[in-house]
């Protein structure tokens, strides 16, 4: 759908992707040759989201076999690359996935190189048609206000960075909405700030604005008075871990809008890919710790500069005030009003998941 | 109680303010000599707050007066003065008050001058009782909490600035946490940031500090995650209009944090000068118009650049990318536990607010 995607390989079999610290101000591409290039590209944070995240280390392990076999290196290089990217984003469910499905492929294979580029390929391919389909079946949602609204414009409130940037191609929450674009169906977009990383403004709003999708920013305080006076018909939201019963936790400030949302009576839905779901654990809120970052990312607020054109960071706050910088919150599944996945729309619930998804149910 | 205030007279009868666009990071002080300047200072957002805007705009009436005789004009230029300091800013029912007050002593009056002299200086000691009784009926409610915490600090979350910057000296929200700290009490203050205009982190955050009190900054996303895990166990926010009925339309955002306090079971309290009560309407979200202010507040992130020492802003978003930007939101009267005004505590609700004004009851 898109024409452009956040990863691809290049004629000469080596990997792209796009330097999103410099997002929305630059677009600028780093090429990735070797497997320490990929690493570094997930520490220094040049990719994020999970599932680019994964992507990214799945080609890094195709960048180390090409590197063995041409330096004929022996397989603790190759050992060295899985441990490396392993430890690149310690918290990332989908790294360990992608890697251990490189494993297994190199493993059960007689000509590494070719079996680890198609694989990689396919841990692609995977997450578009997965993002795909999640459009496929959130589109529906969408529809269904767009008539009861007789062709008036739907308006759709996001949180943070759910979109193709996070991902491939399509997104989560965005591929509901560019299913509708699509379709003929007009949209727009309250894109959150989404402070202290400012993903909404950032990423949301840049990729909304490539693919001509109507948004409008606001801050992250807003959402709430927009609801209250008819200007919201639906909030989607991304999550990073779902839980069995249909909790989420998503960047902090989710839960804020959920409550606004029940408050006013507007469906709020959660996109998500199913790698996502814990099925381990069931209280979201007693159940996953809540990473605590850098409290300059607080203190300080990153910009374009207008003066001097180059991205620089302000000091918000008096030098002496310290600040506390929690980077997600716990949506308990009561607001929640569907979880949208690869495989269909159920209710945030144990039931509702183990429709989808009856291996998973227990007794 | 305060070493400094925000407002004060000049030997030679001119006014002088805090250029609160410069805090935290400069101090540095404005003269008005003109009610066009006392205009432009509450227009350019130098000055902030209800009951200084109120404060400042009196002082404005006396410096038309002035003017007026000085050059000798007619009665049409005081009425373009009145006319034009009430139009400074839409929501703020203080300057409305301060405004009728000065008119009505400026008629009842043979000589304008020292008249209107005299109740400007009347306007800002009241301010400074009002926010002291403030004080005194607030502080039990904090003491309470100390005593089951059995000396534990007490946190208390606040959203925007109802400090003393606010006002004149005290603060509203302000005023129970000083005098608390007077008592002996252990607090710490959760300091919402207050997107777009950040009065959080560079009003709040910066008088807290002069004064000493312990305090953390947090993104405005944060406060709902705080309350759900115990961190908060009370809210207090100020308010810029408060209905007869107790909703109270108040910075945006307010809404959010007592969503999450209702859904948490903690406290909400809204602290008030009775001066911000509109007897006259009821359904603050019907009746409350709310101000849409330049989407480059925003856009733009205004802060202090480390390396040049200047104050700066940087773009956050696209170029191209649109930016809404309401000022205030309304919290109904059904999720705030007590207002707490200069005449005690009461519950938000028409019977409350005229236990407390009996004067004000109709029938």
């Amino acid at each position: 759908m898109s024409e452009f995607r956040t990863i691809w390989t290049t004629a000469d079999r080596n990997v792209e992707v796009i330097d999103q610290r410099k997002l929305p101000h630059e677009y600028t591409v780093v090429k990735l040759t070797t497997y320490k290039e990929a690493e570094m590209a997930i520490k220094a944070m040049i990719v994020r989201g999970a599932p680019l995240i994964g992507a990214t280390a799945a080609y890094g392990i195709y960048l180390a076999v090409r590197e063995m076999i041409e330096k004929q290196l022996d397989g603790t290089f190759l050992d060295q690359a899985f441990s490396d990217l392993r430890a690149s984003r310690p918290t990332a469910v989908n790294l360990f996935w992608a890697l251990d499905k490189m494993r297994a492929a190199i493993d059960n294979s007689d000509d590494f190189l070719e079996t680890s580029w198609r694989m990689a390929g396919e841990i692609v391919e995977e997450d578009v048609e997965t993002c795909r389909m999640i459009g496929v079946h959130g589109l529906p949602l969408i529809e269904e206000i767009a008539k009861r609204k007789a062709g008036e414009t739907v308006n759709i409130l996001t949180h943070c960075n759910a979109g193709m940037l996070g991902c491939v191609e399509w997104g989560t929450i965005t591929a509901p909405v560019y299913q509708a674009m699509k379709k003929g169906i007009k949209v727009h977009v309250w894109v959150d700030e989404t402070r202290p990383r400012n993903q909404g403004s950032n990423l949301t709003a840049y990729e909304l604005t490539r693919h001509n999708v109507p948004h409008t920013l606001i801050v992250d305080n807003a959402g709430g008075h927009l609801m209250q006076h008819g200007m919201v018909d639906l909030v989607i939201v991304g999550t990073d871990r779902t839980t069995r019963q249909g909790d989420v936790a998503n960047k902090i400030g989710t839960y804020l809008k959920a409550l606004a949302a029940q408050d006013n009576k507007i469906p709020f839905y959660v996109a998500l890919p199913s790698t996502t779901i814990d099925w381990t654990i069931r209280d979201g809120l007693k159940e996953i710790p809540i990473e605590e970052r850098d409290q300059d990312e607080v203190r300080y607020m990153i910009g374009k500069n207008q003066e001097s054109g180059k991205i620089e960071s302000v000091l918000i706050c008096p030098e002496t005030t310290p600040a506390s910088n929690y980077g997600f919150d716990v949506t308990p599944a009561r607001f929640i009003t569907k979880l949208i996945t690869e495989r269909g729309v159920c209710d945030a619930s144990e039931a509702g998941l183990t429709t989808l998804f009856p291996e998973m149910k227990t007794e």
